[in-house]
């Protein structure tokens, strides 16, 4: 991992963190569009601070396979817009009950629970609009692009890990049956986001694949160590509610396996991604230095 | 209208329901698809016994420009399963808060609250999915099949309606305003049915400029006899709450310019969709009798 080390992770984050923004500022509509209300909720969860991991898994998937970023860039921008999309839902007092989210209220404390829904219902359709924008390929045609997403946010994947993780809480769970619910609540978007990358710069077969193993692992690490800071960070290092899942006693893998053991599943995981990134040589760095960081973070 | 005395619609809606809801059948996955919740949830409301009213003005309008029912089908399942996703979430607590939706408990009262929003998403992602799924044209490539779905339920259409519709209750709001919330709730996705229906047909420039014409006013039409019918029928008669928007104060066309102006708009609406249709001649057979079913429905 050599390359990593002349590689300034942080820098290619702000600027790409930027250019998502505003090209998500340019295909979302003004927050005094009518109804304002609407915009104004989309727009308050879309610009809420995310730090942007899945458009740069996106876009540095691109790169790692000859593409240009800009071919990348609405596809980025349609798995953000998902991604906010469901955490919007999950927020709902139906759902995980959150009062915060990255350190500020979450959409339905301020807009009330209907105008939420609704956020989410449109951040959601807004995600297909925005990709069907997208450049296709002879092999890689919309109708590729459209399934790819659908099939990722749709009631096999996304929302089923939702669905699982609803109806765990208070369980006890099998390490299987964790594994179920990280792989759709967050490997399976985590994976779309690479794929659409290489798709967007009409990857070859191989390379799809490879991009897919990545994805599927540094989702899967993504979320162990999610469930490890929750018990190991304080509510203000994480910038929200920390402690949450044992208070609700939800099961998380440190819950089940330890925290140690989770830590050493997690550098397994990472070390797959790793591994699936030696095709691309040096053109990888920037997925490799994601994968780095995904894995050092502290919230 | 001659040829709507020949024209059996009884039979066209009985055979066409039976062969949309075998579509969606086989496009949704089944009831013990794990997790066997969600699948349960989407296919209670999907199968409640809706009228298929869209998908039948979807195969209707593929027919009106020559085309195969079997290329419309995909469209029209896609359009059902959004109408569908959108009753869930108007029907949820933060929303309308109704109990029942034809004759049946509404999904949130059978799966919970949590669920019923999982549901609305999983179907709406589910539209795109089997929308992507349908034959592109030259003309009107895959692209232009999303979009138009996409925009018909997004922020400045269907939720526009829904968000317009939440923030008039309790309010007195003009004819325009109205109009504003019919033109999105109900016009924006019937006008998207016939469209669609007309571009699996490869329809022309003419043609789709028709149907859209058509469309529009039927959804107009077909607002204001909900209103008329909420306020003249009871709820055994329409299988849902009667009286419900006069218990809410929600603006209607009765409550704002009376009952019997009301019935005139709406047959001065239908009267314009049927003008549209003349540039079909007897191919608009079907579209016809819609209309005027539309029109004459007493539930």
């Amino acid at each position: 991992m050599s390359a990593n080390t002349q590689f300034d992770l942080q820098q290619f984050l702000a600027t790409r963190t930027q250019t998502v923004n505003r090209a998500l500022d340019k295909f979302l509509p003004g927050d005094k569009t009518r109804p304002a209300t609407i915009h104004k909720a989309m727009r308050y969860s879309l610009f809420a601070g995310g730090k942007r991991m899945r458009p740069a898994l996106c876009l540095a998937a691109a790169a790692a396979c000859g593409g240009r970023e800009a071919d990348a860039m609405p596809l980025a921008c349609a798995v953000e817009c998902i991604h906010t999309y469901s955490l919007i839902h999950d927020d709902l007092p139906a759902m995980d009950n959150d009062d915060f989210r990255r350190g500020k209220p979450t959409n339905h404390k301020v807009f009330g629970e209907g105008i939420a829904v609704l956020a989410g219902d449109a951040l959601l359709t807004q995600a297909f609009e925005i990709a069907a924008q997208a450049k296709g390929w002879p092999r890689y045609p919309h109708r590729d692009l459209i399934l790819e997403i659908a099939k990722a946010a749709g009631s096999l994947q996304l929302v089923a890990g939702q669905v699982a993780d609803l109806e765990g809480e208070g369980k006890k769970l099998s390490v299987a049956e964790l594994r179920y619910i990280h792989e759709r609540k967050t490997s399976a978007l985590l994976c779309c986001s690479v794929r659409l990358g290489g798709m967007s710069a009409n990857c070859t077969v191989a390379q799809l694949k490879a991009l897919t193993d990545f994805g599927y692992h540094v989702g899967l690490a993504f979320q162990v160590i999610d469930d490890i800071l929750d018990v190991t960070q304080t509510s203000e290092q994480l910038g929200k509610t920390a402690g949450k899942d044992v208070a609700v006693q939800k099961a998380t893998y440190p819950a089940i396996v330890g925290l140690e053991k989770s830590r050493k599943i997690a550098a397994q995981l990472t070390a797959k991604a790793f591994a699936a990134l030696k095709t691309f040589k040096d053109r990888a760095v920037a997925l490799e230095a994601l994968a780095e960081y995904l894995l050092k973070r502290d919230k």
